[in-house]
This record gives C-alpha cells, sequence and structure tokens, in this order.
C-alpha cells in the first residue's frame, strides 16, 4: 500500500477513521499549504500513534488553519514491544538527539531521570516530544514515544512496575556483554520478552550508592556495552538496537 | 593505571614513547595552557593512535607554542577488530555525528562513499577526522579511525580487498535479521571474525543496479535492521553496535 502513500506526513492529537474531520492548528496548516505547497483537494499521511496512518485530503486549506478529511487506512496502527528508555539528561543537542533516536528504534516511553551526577540543564517535555514526532514523521514510524516528567533516579525505581525488567548499561567493567546478558534474560522469560527499559546511565557514571541499589534490585540486568567509554547518546542506540536484536521485533 | 591519568587528554601526530618531545602547534598550546590553564611542569595524557596513551610534562608553555615531554606510559596501544565503516554522506551535522560514533564504536577506518541517490554536500575529511579526534579525546579511546577520501560505490567494489567481507544494511525487507547473519558468517569464518566493513545506503536508498551488484558479490552479508526506517546516523551506531557484539570485541 505504500506507493499509495502521499508524500508529505503529519502527526496529529485528533482522533483519525473512516470519514474523519481533522482541524489543522495553524503550525499544521501553515506547514502544509505554505512550506509545502499544498492546496484543497491535496493528500497528507496523517497518524497520531493510536490509530494507523491514514490518506486524508485537504478540504479547507486557509493561512491561518485549515482541515483535513481521513479518506483511506493506509497503515494499521502496530504495536511495538513494550521497551521504556530512562535516560539521564546530558548536553541539550545530545538530549534531543536521543528523543529523536528513541523513536527511530522503536521504544514506547522515553524517562528523563535525574541522578546524583546527571549535569541537568532544565529538561524540555515538549521539545523532547516534538524531536520524536519530527522522526517518525520523517521515518514513516506511526508510534511517537510518550516523554514522561523527569524524575528522580531514586523515585523510578521505589515506584517500579511489577513484571518490568530493566537493563542497566553500567561502565564499570564487570558486567556480563549485553547481548549474552539479554538472551539469558530472554530464555528465562520464556514466549514474548514482557516489559522492558532501558537505563543509560548520566556522563559522570552512577554514584556508588545509585550502582549498589540498582545491582541488589531483582528486575536489573546489567550488561557491558564493551571496553571503550561510550557517550550517553551513543549508548542509548547502542542499547536499544541490542535489544531490539535479542528480544525486540529486530528478532526473525 | 588510570587513577594516574591527567584529566587532559591531547591527540598528537607526533611518535610518544619514553623520554620522547613533543612539539605543540598554537592551537594544541592554545587548548592547553589558555584554555585549560595548564603551565610548565603540569602532566597531560598524550596519544597518537599508534604508541598507546603516555603522561607527559608541559616543559615549555607559551602562547604560540610549547612543548612536552612523554614521562610514563599509561595505556600500551590495544588494537580493536579491523572493521571499516563505509556510509553515503548526508547532511554536514549528521556526518559529522557519524565520523564521532564511527570512534566510540571502533571502527578503524571511516571511508565516505558516494552512491547513486547519495545527496552529496562536499565531503570534507579533515572535519570528520576532527570530530573522530574529539570523540577519542573525550572517551578515552587510544585509536582514531583513519578518515579515507569519498570514493565512488562502484570503484570501492571493483577494489574490493581480498578477505574482507561487507555487512550490507538494506532497507529492502527480505534480509535476514543482523544478529543472526552476523553470527552465521561468524561460525563460517571460524576463529576470529576477520577483516569486515559495514555499509549504510544513502538516505534515498540504493539504486536497483547498486542494491543488484551488492546481492552478487560474494563477499556481502545482507542484513536487516528491523521493521522501521532508520536515519543513516542511528543505522551507522545500531551496525556497529549488532557487529561488536556478534564478532567484534563487545563478546565475552
Amino acid at each position: 500500500m505504500q506507493q499509495d502513500a502521499p508524500k508529505v506526513r503529519l502527526f496529529v492529537d485528533a482522533p483519525l477513521g473512516d470519514g474523519a474531520a481533522v482541524a489543522l492548528e495553524r503550525a499544521q496548516a501553515h506547514y502544509l499549504f505554505t512550506v509545502m505547497r499544498l492546496g484543497q483537494g491535496d493528500a497528507v499521511a496523517l497518524f497520531n500513534g493510536r490509530d494507523g496512518e491514514w490518506r486524508a485530503v485537504a478540504t479547507e486549506a486557509g493561512r491561518k488553519g485549515g482541515a483535513l478529511r481521513c479518506a483511506a487506512l493506509l497503515r494499521p496502527q502496530a504495536e511495538g514491544p513494550d521497551l521504556d528508555l530512562i535516560f539521564a539528561p546530558i548536553k541539550k543537542a545530545r538530549t534531543d538527539f536521543i528523543a529523536e533516536k528513541a523513536c527511530e528504534m522503536g521504544a514506547r516511553r522515553l524517562i528523563p531521570c535525574l541522578t546524583r551526577f546527571t549535569n541537568a540543564e532544565r529538561v524540555n517535555v515538549e521539545r523532547l516530544r516534538a524531536h520524536a514526532v519530527e522522526a517518525a514523521e520523517q521515518c514513516e514510524i506511526l508510534s511517537v514515544p510518550q516523554v514522561l516528567a523527569p524524575a528522580p533516579l531514586a523515585a523510578l525505581l521505589d515506584a517500579w512496575e511489577a513484571g518490568r525488567r530493566l537493563m542497566v548499561c553500567d561502565e564499570a567493567r564487570d558486567a556480563p556483554p549485553a547481548m549474552d546478558a539479554l538472551r539469558a534474560a530472554g530464555r528465562e522469560a520464556g514466549s514474548g520478552p514482557g516489559p522492558w527499559a532501558v537505563l543509560i546511565g548520566p556522563e559522570g557514571g552512577f554514584a556508588p550508592e545509585e550502582r549498589a541499589r540498582l545491582s541488589e534490585a531483582p528486575f536489573v540486568t546489567r550488561v557491558s556495552l564493551g571496553p571503550r567509554v561510550l557517550r550517553a547518546d551513543t549508548a542509548a542506540v547502542a542499547a536499544l538496537a541490542l535489544w531490539q536484536a535479542a528480544l525486540g521485533d529486530w528478532r526473525a
């Protein structure tokens, strides 16, 4: 069906369905009708992260707003693995990058996490979400990771969801190779991987008490990402790739 | 030995060895003595990608130049896997990012490659090298990938080195999952992985004749990186991570 997909893709919040009308905000109308030079009757691919991807036609093309009407389902919504990415915020450009990559790599939620050595500039949740949305629009992805409010690491661990496992990428060199550890965890889990999260530590590393707490948590799988120090954004992509390959939708 | 390592690391071209004197260029002297506020007698960690990492002491600290003398070997040079990253240049910021990530992920050479659908801005080899050097300096890495001059894909394949295998990340969905394909190739190869290269295609994909040629090449292992479209920079990190985990130095 991809041959029929319009070249312009747009993420919207509104519900999508056969015949559904979608009102456009000013910025969206500007993008479609001024930047992309579409007009009334032209087609756009719409997705909202919930209802699949729809071919929609512009029914009203104004400078300050407009409307589209859903005409045909292009792709049904497909749920990826239940995978969170928890990361300690770093410099703004690299944090933006992590949001973009989390989307491409199929994370379902993105959770900024404050640790003792987090060099936290303020985390702008809306900005992270915008980067994830842009990645989804450009990469033909149907799901946009939910971006949660920043939370201290201890609070996340205190409120840990029963049954969710946590892959901790630890720069201490005594953890087993990630691929081996994940495959072993997968064999224990049986049929499906179940819910997981990946935790990328701050650039200064975890504090000793944080490392101790993570080591003791029964839901944690500590892994090593090789012999070189990785920046946090690199570690995020690498860890998600290994998780998807071992347990997620990159398998056969 | 890392406790004794000076905090400031500097990449130099000069040979390093016990008692070796290293002259500093103006920019290096500016960085050490003005930006980092070091002075005569202060220690720096030096590496050149060949002779390991050395503790060196400033013997001359001027505004326009200076000199260091190697005092003690901190870490011997360790050779990583023989792994090239071949990539089609993309937007400048993402190409810079690929150079940085190639270094962190342990690629030995970085080869810009021109394909039919490469949207080639000019490739600045020196700029790519500077990004790789910066990553090595900041991430405590001893090796800096060599950056080769851009070459057309056909020329690279015409002159392909005997015995080197090529992992081709193909967005066509009929290739096997990367991890499976790499492990199978590893079993065939026997003891060590031998020389490899990873090829990341252009954002527009390979042209049909390029894909045909790659499919026929006996040294090619075609792989899939999952069901989502990845930007080229994401694909580079993910592919290198899977290669290192399957065949490289991320194994036990």
